[in-house]
């Protein structure tokens, strides 16, 4: 038996999140799928972030007790012809006993793309959010250096989930504008994040580029004391998981 | 009566193909059904290059004769709330009279991209032809020189076209590596090209890349004597016609 960890990238677009849940279409249910061919066994995998449906990731991690080893250089080549093309293996490698995927991740760098063309760039489409209209970018920056840190975000996270700590750390947020392509991406670098809690942050972000929300609104927002200052919720297909980072990997 | 001139893209994913053509999905049929929507009456469109199925465009150019004027800053929006998600008309301008897209046409551009990474990248696969073999780029790029000027061409067009005049000119072959990216762009620019030219070029380019084609094969391959040095057809999700080019646009 080996524990295996893979790092994968999915185009988020025809599933229904990463985990597995019943009567729907996940990458992990894809995954398991394909690892159930190759080692003739069910397997199970713990993944590392659980993204939402129509999100992406370029650096989504899991995790495996594998029934036998496959050599690290031929299994991502072995389950990318099993599995569909929007998921794609990108790397194996084998680990100690204890690791977890999710467990034992110290930080996830998520990125959130906007395309500032006015008419939406056609190939860009189903990874990024069209926002034409006119933002004010030092306001924007000013506005997101605000959510650096340790601060409690209960007030952006979805409604109705049951988590009571919500206070979580921010290691940076950057905003980087790339002027050729039309393109402005916010990425997000955290110790970890509530559910949904980068697209609110990104929804926030967007108000207060447009104006409509002052820099002292947001902080009201994030000092718990002005609810309605956070969002609204940016769509799924901006967001990408780029990266779970571990203490050694 | 207006002549109405559009600048479309699009994701040739899903179509066979720009032209219209019976029982098939094509670009030019879902515009002259939003056009048709919008004029409420038949509208027919003339665009500039044929691009083939799966081929996408960012900067294609069609014009048709509008039943009356709508105002060019409010035509591609109108547009794109009728056309679906994977086409969206960029632009629109009003010309002269006697402007048609496609004999106006003094030049165009393609570019090939090339996923270059080891397990393709999912959010690329689209959009570029995946081929992480190594490469010798300073042979592909003399190859790439070869093509430049003007030659006879039909040992680099698909098999079975009548076309008898296959005397063409390529301004340039540009190589262009984005190593952070993992994506090399060929990009093609030329008074016209023939039916599937740039492709099998890129499908030549490639081999010579691997050292499997010398530089004196391609070369004979351009003089007409070894035909089997050209191609093969690169697949067409690697390319895009990224411009038309016009003496007064």
């Amino acid at each position: 038996m080996g524990n295996t960890v893979i790092t994968i990238s999915y185009d988020g677009t025809a599933y229904s999140g990463f985990q597995v849940q019943a009567n729907a279409n996940t990458v992990q249910a894809e995954l398991e799928r394909a690892l159930a061919v190759i080692y003739k066994a069910p397997v199970r995998i713990n993944g590392a972030g659980r993204t939402d449906a129509g999100v992406h990731a370029r650096g989504q991690v899991a995790n495996f007790s594998a029934p036998f080893i496959i050599d690290s250089d031929q299994l991502p080549h072995a389950l990318n012809c099993l599995l569909p093309d929007d998921i794609v293996v990108a790397a194996a490698h084998e680990a100690g006993d204890g690791f977890h995927a999710r467990f034992d991740a110290v930080g996830k760098v998520y990125s959130y793309s906007i395309d500032r063309a006015l008419q939406p760039q056609v190939l860009r489409r189903l990874y990024s959010w069209h926002m034409p209209e006119p933002l004010n970018l030092d306001q924007l920056r000013e506005a997101a250096r605000l959510f650096e840190g340790t601060h409690d975000f209960r007030v952006f996270q979805a409604a109705g989930t049951t988590i009571t700590d919500t206070v979580r750390t921010i290691y940076a947020v950057s905003v980087s504008e790339n002027v050729k392509d039309q393109i402005l991406t916010f990425t997000f670098e955290g110790r970890g994040f509530l559910y949904r809690m980068v697209r609110m942050i990104t929804g926030t972000l967007i108000r207060a580029g447009k104006g409509v929300l002052s820099l002292s609104e947001v902080e009201a927002a994030l000092a718990g004391s002005n609810p309605s200052a956070s969002g609204p919720t940016a769509p799924p297909h901006g967001l990408c998981l780029e990266k779970v980072i571990y203490e050694e990997l």
